[in-house]
């Protein structure tokens, strides 16, 4: 028994403003590569990491991809042995899903190694064992979206079941990450254990209406139903910049701005590449003016997942 | 001039469990009948009300009807005589709308009456007015679903704006008043001024899984998805028999069961006519245990708004 399989998982930005731990969605780029071989052996190690700058540990049980495998085994009670490399392409605690991205790959690679015993909702909720270890909360709105693509809605955690929403054809994603350092659970800990009543409303209002939009391709229902009356205005205080860079992002065109996951990734919705282009530009410069350093993506929503990479 | 127009406009379901403060629909029955009559004179009076038990002041700006009326003429900067005879087929204070049906017949018959000067979301704003007098605040989730008809998103109120929800065909709503008196005002008062963060996220996933319902006809996801994590389990209290009532609903087959506006009525929703009309019986029947009487409607949703009488 010696195979091999190599998967390609994306980032994915959770909340998009407007679904505060409700919604995520996909990015075709950045992404972590997983590369996976049964071993003769009974173990299952993390022979390699690369592009972490020695930030992430090999120990299994304290990698989030670790701990995903090794839950995902226990289920199948099964125990090969598994090398395991882990090739980081994307910024760790950038606020794009950075772990998720891990798990994601890890799980749909020992599903491809298996013959697919599990199905890609079950191995969201293996993923979400490591996500839980990296963020102190099994959150699915980075790990649904990576493993099912999409625009993903998290109906409900238990049992879980998830959404997929209908994406506009000509819907663009600008992803920008400035060269900043947050935490996820200081962005957590920033926000009110509870919201008040007025802001529910327009909160509830604004999802409701984004869900409209996507069905009807109304894009300009969605730059006004893209908005965040509950975490951005505590969040932003964390992202130096973030009004201007805001305030750029709405000129050069985009449809929204707002905070990817906990940050301090930023994103926008453009109706076109072009646009979605300017707009990552526009952002990037912003933020060089208070000489923060970024990184800009731009490219349409990622509507299949995870890939197989064949060499 | 003399010219007379009767309107019928509907009862509204507010709220509709799964969507506080935002979503409103609209019911084929009850409803009221507003009767106008241009006349010589130069004054607008409320010459007649029928139906309401003598609780309805007659007196213009203290009469729902009479603001919404007073309203638009002042806007529209015209000051014909007008009577108005107003027509109670349904309770008072019974959550179903009851003000907002008077008001929104009133200024329907006024702007048919001036050959339709304002469009029908310039109506609404027109209504508001006089439900801000019933309810000490402008709501629009029964005004505007009883002018507009179907099911309303109320998206924003600085400038108002809604979005009429795609009505799944075979959707049917039963609506049971039971005779329990709850004012407004205290059902509003009970609420708390702020939602904990974790009732917000499963109450905010259920209303866009909700929109997605009405849009995919899947009425599964619309059964749970028409939950109330906010308002019910405080307004509940309120409406002796709640539970065993929704008992009785969901074994009867209803998809769902919740209060109607801020009570007391109830509402639920089936699949078809049949099982709407099982379900109101079994609401009733619950409620009569407990020596309640009580009124069932039950049909589809009105998806037309009010209706000229033609004799």
């Amino acid at each position: 028994m010696s195979k091999t399989v190599k998967v390609f998982a994306c980032a994915s930005v959770g909340n998009m403003s407007v679904g505060f731990d409700v919604l995520g969605c996909a990015l075709n780029e950045p992404g972590d590569i997983v590369e996976m071989t049964f071993t003769e052996g009974s173990e299952v190690r993390i022979v390699e990491i690369t592009g972490d700058d020695g930030k992430l540990p090999k120990e299994l049980m304290k990698n989030t991809a670790g701990i995903a495998v090794a839950k995902m085994l226990k289920h199948l009670n099964i125990e090969p042995g598994i090398d395991i490399k882990l090739h980081k392409q994307m910024p760790i605690g950038s606020g794009l899903g950075s772990s998720a991205a891990s798990a994601a790959a890890a799980v749909y690679a020992l599903n491809k190694l298996l013959s697919e015993p599990l199905t890609p909702i079950e191995l969201v909720k293996f993923a979400m064992e490591g996500e839980k270890f990296a963020s102190g909360a099994a959150h699915a709105d980075n790990v649904a979206p990576a493993i099912l693509g999409g625009i993903i809605l998290i109906r409900k955690y238990e049992p879980l079941d998830v959404i997929s929403l209908p994406v506009p054809q000509n819907l663009h994603i600008t992803v920008v990450h400035p060269d900043l350092v947050i935490s996820t659970k200081e962005a957590r800990s920033i926000l009110p254990d509870s919201f008040e009543r007025i802001d529910y409303i327009k909160q509830s209002a604004a999802l409701a209406s984004f869900v409209q939009a996507l069905h009807t391709n109304d894009f300009n229902l969605l730059s006004e139903s893209v908005v965040d009356h509950l975490a951005e205005p505590y969040r932003k205080s964390l992202i130096n910049g973030f009004d201007a860079a805001k305030q750029a992002a709405l000129n050069a065109g985009a449809l929204s701005f707002g905070i990817s996951g906990s940050g301090p990734s930023v994103f926008s919705f453009s109706s076109s590449l072009e646009t979605a282009q300017q707009v990552g530009q526009a952002i990037s410069d912003s933020f060089a003016h208070l000489n923060i350093n970024s990184e800009i993506y731009a490219g349409k929503i990622n509507q299949n997942g995870p890939k197989l990479i064949v060499e």
